[in-house]
């Protein structure tokens, strides 16, 4: 009987995209709207039964996604390849739910499903991630921008920031760079492969890649925050290996808002994280 | 004492930009958020007084704006070119109330103010407007977009909605784009000046531009619902000049939703419309 179920067993790895400001974050929460309540709701219809995922980042109230990841194990009987189009109907609907507008997209949607080995886990497979953080960066207000950037007035010195970006990558304890609520028994040491600053001018936002092997509690965006402060003259760029070994959380730059955030990849061969940073000192230059 | 108060009274013309989402348009509705309720609350902070502003355009619940147009008379102090500043930082700390992230921009932002005579009225002298209408046509669906494009799945025929958009400019009477709501004494006879149809393939978007000297009640978004079944092949191109002179709403198309739509200029002097019309051809080749 336990041998029939096993084979039986399918694992499924999900890539999900959403817009962060209507949710309280990827993880459940009691009354809350999130995005993996959301994502296990429409499942457990499609499977016809109750689904749990894993997903491989707790993204917080407001930080969009275009490439979440998440793994969930079951017997269920749908064809992996038409789980994304069924789920994303029921996704739609219940994001319509109290809404006056009919729309006919949701604020989530699943981009793909594919088949994984029983062992693989969509967290614990990972070989790094990538995030960007987005920075408008201009005195006029724009109203569409608000939830998908962080909007800074005053004039941002570019290239004092790509020095400062440039000086975290490597192996180091990234205390400094931690807020409190990450877990304490676990080792603060993290390497940032590749990180990446550059402005796209039509939009007036400067944009930061930042692309590393695991990321502390708020790590992108306190890096987010310091690099805003370079660029302010509050701070020089030469100052980042001193906040580094430091280790301490107040010679650190402030916390960047959570609407500039996207996590936008999640890899699990290296040699698609190679080619990423590969492509980030392309667009640096 | 009442030629004293004349003297000091002054007419300022806006530019006003939103994101429609979480508003319930631009006219003040009881106990809901609208528009031009935010936007006369900071006022008559700023100018310590009542104000009240004469938009030129009521943009329905989820429709957005670029360039809405409202004009305010009143004997304040403050100087013309310090309102935007001033009223931008209450409309922020107006919209952050309730919010948990904090934000440093709105979804409503004055962009300008101007000091016009005081017979101007921002409605009665507009001598035309520009809209903009947004269709993601894609089957993927993209969360980002949900809020601020009308998502068809199938294919859409561009040069049929080319077609059918070139044969609207004339002076017609456009009854059949009206939809019921509309005044009845009115008369439904427009001019559409210009029409424009392209395609943003970065973010597979068909963008339907128009300019005329009024509009009726949702006849954009009716105009937008007829492409739509246009490009979907339920309609034919040729069919537009019936469906004109029918007056008939129910031999249009349906009525394209809210949240594609923008409200991109209004127009005060004829030049400024003329050279907006030439730069539409320009985009459609």
């Amino acid at each position: 009987m336990i041998e029939r179920q096993s084979e039986a067993m399918r694992n499924v790895l999900l890539t999900i995209a959403y817009d962060g400001t209507d949710f309280c974050g990827w993880q459940i929460q009691p009354d809350q709207r999130s995005v993996q309540g959301e994502i296990e709701r429409a499942l457990s219809i499609v499977c016809d039964r109750a689904i749990r995922v894993n997903g491989t980042s707790r993204t917080d109230a407001g930080v969009h996604a275009y490439g979440q990841r998440a793994s969930f194990q079951s017997d269920f009987s749908i064809p992996t390849d038409k789980i994304p189009v069924a789920a994303n109907g029921l996704l739609v609907a219940a994001a319509d739910r109290n809404r006056k507008n009919r729309r006919t997209s949701a604020d989530v949607a699943i981009l793909s499903a594919e088949d994984v080995p029983v062992y693989f886990h969509a967290r614990f497979n990972s070989v790094g991630k990538k995030y960007i953080y987005k920075i408008r960066n201009s005195h006029a207000p724009d109203p569409f921008q608000r939830n998908y950037s962080y909007s800074v007035g005053k004039a941002l010195d570019v290239r004092a920031m790509k020095k400062a970006a440039a000086s975290l990558i490597g192996t180091f304890d990234f205390s400094a760079f931690q807020a409190a609520g990450g877990k304490e028994m676990e080792s603060t040491v993290r390497t940032v492969y590749g990180t990446c600053i550059y402005t796209e001018s039509s939009s007036k936002t400067i944009i930061l890649e930042i692309i590393g092997d695991g990321f502390l509690y708020n790590m992108v965006r306190i890096i987010a925050g310091t690099l805003v402060d370079i660029g302010l003259g509050k701070k020089s760029p030469d100052e980042i290996p001193d906040i580094i070994s430091g280790k301490c959380r107040q010679s650190a730059g402030h916390t960047a808002p959570p609407q500039g955030l996207y996590l936008a990849e999640v890899f699990y061969k290296k040699e698609r994280m190679l080619e990423s940073i590969k492509m980030m000192d392309g667009e640096q230059e």
